[in-house]
């Protein structure tokens, strides 16, 4: 799990549905404090200026934490707030341009649910790939299954991080684990939860081990 | 209405809604065709790539018959297809923002409804400004309405260009061109018309007079 500098084990992905009307910049930070090591920042239906006015708050935290924060899709949020980087899927930015645009000092993930889809983001300078759905998810209702197979396929396939994505939680966590990703990625499982510090700090005592 | 190079008298803002199925390039084409000065891309609801794919043929389009393109709220796409600029309302990136990251070549408008926001908008160095609803329009039912003594004032007010926005068409544009504004901005006017070649050629020629 040790791919240059960057911690992708816990890698929190934010949806604000989950929240049942919780504060979303202090449940980022209690995910933090729980151990989560990387944020992207992911919202589909506020203008850009609420988006960007919520960057910037995450931002700060994200900085203060010294943990990364990647901007889900937009480009302009991710530019705006100097972001650390930006996540796209297979609908958003093609990730020439995106590189183009951003420059090689910042770090672009793509979302791949086919080895094709992967193949082609590692050639084209992806810093890592976001794998899935491996789960079944209430998240992402559109996204193409991956199965742990084909998941330890694409891992073996690239040299750039593997990140996997989809419904995993506490009790699926080895499963995913022993196909030799680089980090989970995860939503409800620490967003969704009573307690955010504890899901968090229990699926990274998880990983460690 | 010679504010520099750009020649703001009949500005197109696209609306797909209002086409029932026509294609939206071959519309916008049939509009300059006809006389429209300028084209500002405007999507709100399709996935950045649909949005970066249809302003790339829009930019064809527009750069052959050297028609300047702006778009609408999203300046990752400006930048990914090298727009001629960006239009933002008060909802999207504020103008600082988007001007450093668009550069002083760029054209970057601002939507005011209010004297105060046109005022700030000028200071903050926004090339034109657009005005309105000065009419109750079906594009955007949640503008604010600006009157016609209003518009004069905010124009009479400003030393950049004043397009004035929201219902305008054949019948009210006498009274809309006698403020002193810089040019006209439409939707429906043009594209929701059974002729767009023959809407915009109309248009135009009333504005000439």
């Amino acid at each position: 799990m040790n791919e240059g500098a960057v911690d992708y084990s816990l890698y929190l992905v934010t949806d604000r549905k989950m929240l049942r009307g919780r504060d979303l910049v202090q449940s980022i930070e209690r995910a933090i404090q729980g151990g989560v090591t990387l944020v992207q920042l992911r919202e589909k239906s506020v203008s850009t200026r609420e988006f960007l006015e919520l960057a910037v708050r995450v931002k700060e935290i994200t900085s203060r934490y010294q943990i990364p924060l990647l901007i889900n899709d937009r480009l302009d949020i991710a530019l705006a707030v100097d972001a650390d980087g930006l996540h796209v899927g297979q609908d958003d930015l093609p990730l020439p341009k995106a590189r183009e645009l951003l420059g090689a000092r910042k770090l672009i993930g793509v979302s791949a649910s086919t080895m094709a889809e992967a193949l082609l983001a590692q050639q084209q300078g992806a810093d890592y790939l976001g794998v899935g759905a491996v789960f079944s998810t209430s998240t992402k209702t559109d996204a193409s299954k991956v199965s742990l197979e084909q998941l330890e396929l694409i891992k073996k396939s690239v040299t750039i991080p593997v990140v996997a994505i989809g419904g995993i939680k506490e009790t699926n966590l080895k499963q995913v684990l022993a196909t030799g990703i680089d980090g989970v990625s995860v939503v409800s499982a620490i967003l969704a939860q009573e307690d955010i510090f504890e899901a968090a700090k229990q699926l990274r005592e998880l990983i460690r081990i």
